[in-house]
């Protein structure tokens, strides 16, 4: 069985219900949404608050197990950076299925603290004739899993390797490496195993209601299309104790085709043709 | 008391604890983060899941009774767009304070769904001579208020103009207004009234331990310094049905200005010397 087609299971919390976007389920699709996506929101319940907890984090997808594993395989979410101590000590405390008791089901009473992960591409501006039928074009995923502390070395190592070079392309090997004591023991690093995840993805031109789209007058007088968005990297600015005179042809490629891939990906959602359902409404 | 003053109080579920970054809990920082943040993550906890609900949705804050309060005034957030029928339902259901009993304290048992909103800016990729001592330059708010379904007609309306125009400057009058009763109908808009809310804001060049910054080997193989990261708007691209020939000044200008103001933002913040206190960890 091709990898490709691995789905994530709809559950009742991850299913999309809206049509007038495509939905999708496929691992391949939702993990590389979350492996190019630089800021992902992590949401988990207090159990002081009524409000979730929001925090925006670095992660990756990757397979301790088998690290040359590819994007369609069952993979675990790793998250690293601004990982609070609040995450941490519900991460680490939660790891017995006692007084969970919110029904999900049997079988998923499991170790670890339940989270909710966005990561969500922004590829267009949409404007339609109506205020109603504008859009976006965009790219999200939504994960849900159990959140647990990596106490491995190893795997730890491996996951600071990972979400380097997530961000930046190649870089860890041309950095101060390994990470010495100290960095090591400040360093925190969060392990999600994935119980569900959806997608869902917009592209193409406006679409609007036919009784507009046969209005002359209108026509004549609002502008309609696509403006593409995208992220942009500007010229890397050496900062003030850098001795590297040239810019490291590694950086240098990160940066021309990272902006190339970007602007590529934005325009070609601009000029698709909506696939699905039709839509009703928006 | 001149607005810009004001704070939002910090309760435990909103107080910043990390100080390697500037935590603000101003109204007006806050509030303008929200409203140049293209795609909100809303996070509710869900009745029957162990898993918080997360949404990408569109949002502006403002205020309908008085529509001329500036940015550090007291603002309710409007969210429109992606509205889920959960959402809906359940921002229609928790009118009342009975079960909730998570010891938030008196005088927060109110009407409304509890909502946690994220809205995250990557400004930039701070490069350093250790993978710990990588950052970003980012701005991030987050926003925890209750949330209800707007019935108020003139209310709703209010709130599809300041939401367009919100996406697109000046777009709202340049469409066909107003919405037609089969699009009021079809649009749901949510006003939180915001409890608590906090801003971390991290800026400026990498800052590396002392030990690192004085190996004179590893200055002279890693390149240190930050490549600025900002939203790109392109070329608009016209529809299918579109027929205006010449895009309007008010969009050519929209994306010039938006273009250059996310360029500068991203210099800036590439240049800025650190403030607040000194890091310890990253």
């Amino acid at each position: 069985m091709p990898s490709e087609s691995l789905e994530y299971p709809t559950k009742p919390y991850s299913k999309v219900n809206r049509y007038d976007v495509r939905a999708t389920y496929a691992l391949k699709t939702i993990h590389e949404l979350v492996n190019t996506c630089p800021i992902l929101h992590v949401s988990f319940t207090m159990p002081d608050s009524p409000y979730p907890m929001m925090l925006p984090m670095i992660g990756q997808m990757g397979s301790f197990a088998r690290p040359s594993a590819d994007m369609g395989d069952v993979l675990e979410l790793y998250l690293h950076g601004y990982v609070s101590s609040r995450l941490i000590n519900l991460s680490r405390g939660s790891g017995s299925s006692s007084g969970e008791g919110q029904g999900e089901g049997k079988g998923e009473e499991e170790a670890g603290l339940p989270v909710t992960v966005g990561a969500s591409h922004l590829d267009g501006l949409v404007l339609a004739l109506t205020p109603n039928s504008h859009s976006y074009n965009y790219r999200s995923a939504v994960l849900f899993g159990r959140a647990e502390l990596v106490t491995d070395e190893a795997e730890r190592l491996w996951a600071m390797e990972l979400v380097t070079n997530g961000v930046v392309r190649d870089r860890y090997r041309h950095t101060r490496v390994p990470p010495n004591r100290a960095e090591m023991q400040s360093t925190s690093i969060l392990r999600v195993r994935v119980a569900a995840g959806s997608a869902k993805i917009r592209s193409g031109t406006p679409s609007d209601e036919r009784a507009d789209k046969e209005d002359e007058a209108l026509l004549a007088r609002v502008w309609t299309g696509v403006v593409p968005v995208h992220y942009t990297m500007g010229t890397p600015i050496p900062g003030p104790y850098n001795r590297v005179e040239t810019l490291p042809s590694y950086l240098e490629e990160f940066v021309r085709d990272g902006n190339e891939d970007a602007r590529a990906v934005a325009a070609e959602a601009a000029a698709k043709v909506m696939k699905g359902k039709p839509k009703e409404e928006d």
